[in-house]
């Protein structure tokens, strides 16, 4: 059994993580950090785990935890998972990380968006976790940098279209909704239920952080500068985010095209469901499922295309997809611990 | 007092205008139908109202309505109303009619999008019933189509950047998330509670019949064709629609300059409340209330405009919007019975 | 025009007295007061107000919110407003205390219950809130506690059957199943969306502080001590008090009974409302209202009657029963400003 | 593997079966059926199945199936059970059946509550499948009845202070609030999510079907008649019965006793969770989930013991109970296809 720390464990990823681990058959975590909660058993503070753990949040350091962890995931905020990166990496031991903090290749990009970088010359080690896109440089690495949970329904939805050189790629627009949980569990005032519970709103338009890292992703994918107009929304759910994508198509092609462009370019991947022309996705059919789904369609008016994903924000967008990496890093089965059929209804 | 009657009352449009004319000073509503509960007590059927009115669900005929009201609300599907309107047109009553029969001025895209028309030379007499935009003519008629609840957001969310020429009028996408009441009240699978509650989806991608509405309105506005890509949504809420615009700007103008613009188109039109600069309209602030919102962003970097609008789809983009009408119609102040603010949380 | 101040107003029960008072015919709000929000317009905190007052909020002393005010409402937490109601008493002007400072006759219960008093002396001064028992004594003071929400749907549900004894009181269940409002609009992780949305809980099982309250009314009511077994739930909707209330019957009755019994007994009052036999409330019909519905029932195999009763928290459980006793105080109509139908769907 | 067929799957029982039964190792679905869908694929119907399976739904004769299937589960409603059970069991095959129809040892009981009863011979074959009661019997038998949702919380909520006779059994109250899951998948206006979302109601106060099932096997854990006064409720959520358990206590016990006594009574039980005093269950830690959570309170006050459960509706409180039969009947490991945790948030 290969053994797992999860530093950073109290927020809603974290929590996802270890309800995923905990089902996985390869691995056993052994040791869960919580500065807030320390010394308090985890199914105390989530009681979905009473009876199925007996850990308790520690706050144990980045070389205590080393000594009993083969794999670490960091599970924390961005600006603080380049805090402790480096000394789990010089530990030697495999590192998932799921903050933004890793994620774009280039410094100054970061320091534009984010603030100050603190661990730069770590960047170059990490490799980004989409193994729909790098499954091979996955298995070589052992670090991950997990892709934010809004980038990970674009990038699949656009990736075909993209390499293809379909569509221009300066017309492209992302119109995301996302349920609650993406906002994290810290309590805010925009977060309580009674806040979002009958409200719908959109937020940093043309702003949102997620905006580099889906550019760098898909300029990398099309071979030339991406500009990407994204707008986030929040819907009142839990979980989920549904990505509604636009795009001015280079060549006059049907949804059938698209959809069998994308099932080729899909085929080895079991988390992408290509839904046939017609047919799109709703969050309902893959919360609390690792997969992507996706669905195409050709407006002719317009010579657009547009894309529909859907992706549950807590699994394929961060803490399924952290695993996904852990079983193509560790030679375990691609799908292992991560096979859920959605929850409905 | 004015005498009311309302047609096909029992759906939620129906509800929502007995709901307003209750408390609307200056007139009292005397006969309401729906076929389905026929000789039931309106406070069976819609709880809210007990204690509040005696009235009983009739099936009178347009003739027998047409006796006792002095203005008559039809809340029919679409081509039930065509069924209906000639005959009370006849009796020189006044109609405001809250279906789409008569809100397209060409019978040709009528029959495009929703099939043959029953009453054709009736369209003629009809008046679109935005009083943003027909004030006047609406003051002097006696025939009002209201406007639909997608179009609403669309229309005033787009009007004076297309007056004005600022934005590329080929480059419209509306991507609008509205609430389920907007599916109506009929029973469908679709639209139970498990199958709404934690999903989010698109559908009829390019093919929602509001779209030839949209681009009627929005082409006399610019004075040339527009063609418009608008993508509906539905949202896990009760009530409201949020329409998130993009379209290209052909000068260039900071929010500001938008925020200018706007304030002063809507100058006279206590119902549009735009935004300062960097705001942004939430579902929550005009649930319950006949406000539409309207918050103004420029993306530099892609040249865009990026609009989003706000309404309760029930009321502005409805049967408040219905009795605003009839407020212009009959001389009332245009707020009369409509100076609800909205119910947040 | 009556003068208002609110102090403490960035809650939510600051916010629906706000949104109450700003259409209420015969006041004008003149200052509302909160420390967080010092400074910004009301209208960028609560956008429900956009356009409609140009308030800011101010930290003012009660002493300058009483030049300004010819009554004050407290809309602050327990423990506090006892810091300050002594000082706007001293002003002479008419005070509404929407906390559970002045509620209990009883130091000492208050003691126990919630802490320390801090201005035990003025308990005498205030009157209990509750115009179906207490009109007439609310006209003739200028100090009033209003009720907490729980105790308005319990004691509304259950006066009726106390006074005429037909009920055993030792035998008073009462389960009830709040929205998320009535936790207030402190941020804090077990108020957040994705913690509320999907579950259900109950809470403070036989340990809630408003279980003293209905016990000193209840008692007053049978004219004997009462004891309740108060069970408080939390339910995934923002608004809303359902409370099923169980009691052995001490005679053999039926629905119908009751059904006139509650009727003669609120004849007066206009924001109750008695179901007819078989219909029961349903919180959707009174949100956004003032009403508390009532729904009766009997057992026949049990012995038991079952009440249910229903009100929006924040408005009959809340700012609503504070405006209708400022009605009452000044004179004023008792509904006036509260004639609000429930908003449905 | 086991051959399954099941027999109207196109409701939320059938769908959730599926859903267990698709990742159950010991099993494969060959055939499922509906009327209504006959000859669509299962994932047209249920896009959470997209990619997972090529089932389409049938409408094959009883006969037929046997032929294919091992096992057969009857997701249909009560009354047409009854009508397609004997055919089922003359086949030899094993069934189990998720309707009412087989839950009443009493015919007299079933007829009165239910209607006429048009396979009363076969009652007497049926085990009642709860295996926490009955997993001996449930082992030897080839016809589970499967509990209803209700009964399942109020059974595994009183058992053990019932079978101890610790508790008063004229003196029992269940209060019971449920996800909208339970009232099917059938269009129907009361289902629809406008009249759901922020409402919440009692219902069949007092009347409900389900009050005789929980009377049968309290009495029989108890040794004597038992009364229950049951009120359902309607709650703003998709999944999860909370059940509020009021009864008198006959001896002075804490809520340690309490826990000691259910903890033991529960031992074998892998799938109920007895709280340490002081925690309670909430819906959301359960959700998606087979568990049933138990915590426990007493109100020395009222000498009351109160009792809060939580399931699933649809997982331990009908599918999930009947893949825990299948396994019990099988030989199969109990929880296999089972050990699902909760879906939080």
């Amino acid at each position: 059994m290969l053994r797992i720390g999860i530093f950073g464990a109290s927020g809603y990823t974290g929590q996802e993580l270890l309800r995923l681990l905990l089902r996985h058959p390869e691995v056993r975590v052994d040791v869960v950090t919580s500065r807030q909660y320390k010394g308090q058993p985890v199914a105390d503070v989530f009681p979905l785990f009473v009876g199925l753990t007996d850990l308790e949040f520690s706050d144990a350091t980045p070389e205590i935890i080393a000594e009993s962890a083969d794999l670490v995931f960091l599970a924390l905020p961005h600006g603080t998972s380049m805090q402790f990166a480096p000394a789990f990496f010089r530990t030697g031991k495999k590192i998932i990380d799921l903050s933004a903090d890793f994620r774009l290749r280039s410094v100054d990009a970061y320091e534009q968006w984010y603030g100050k970088h603190g661990a730069a010359d770590l960047i170059r080690e990490a490799v980004y976790g989409m193994p729909e896109l790098y499954r091979e440089a996955i298995g070589r690495t052992r670090f991950v940098a997990v892709p934010g949970c809004y980038p990970t329904g674009a990038i699949l939805g656009l990736a075909p279209v993209l390499r293809e050189h379909w569509i221009d790629t300066k017309t492209i627009i992302v119109d995301a909704k996302s349920g609650a949980s993406g906002a994290g569990r810290e309590p805010q005032t925009a977060s309580l239920f009674c806040e979002v519970n009958g409200g719908f709103k959109a937020y940093k338009i043309g702003q949102h952080r997620h905006t580099p890292e889906m550019e760098q992703e898909l300029g990398l994918l099309a071979g030339v500068d991406v500009t990407v107009l994204f707008t986030p929304h929040l819907a009142p759910m839990n979980r989920g985010i549904l990505s509604t994508i636009y795009a001015t198509l280079e060549r006059e092609v049907t949804a059938s095209d698209l959809v069998d462009l994308y099932r080729e370019h899909y085929e080895r991947d079991k988390f992408v469901r290509v839904y046939k022309p017609g047919l799109f996705p709703n969050v309902s059919a893959i919360r609390g499922s690792n997969y992507c789904d996706i669905g195409l369609a050709v407006d002719k008016r317009t010579k657009r295309v547009v894309i529909v994903s859907a992706v549950d924000n807590l699994i394929k967008g961060a803490s399924g997809a952290a695993v996904q990496c852990m079983n193509v890093m560790c030679g375990f089965p691609e799908a292992a611990g991560l096979d859920m059929v959605g929850l409905a209804p």
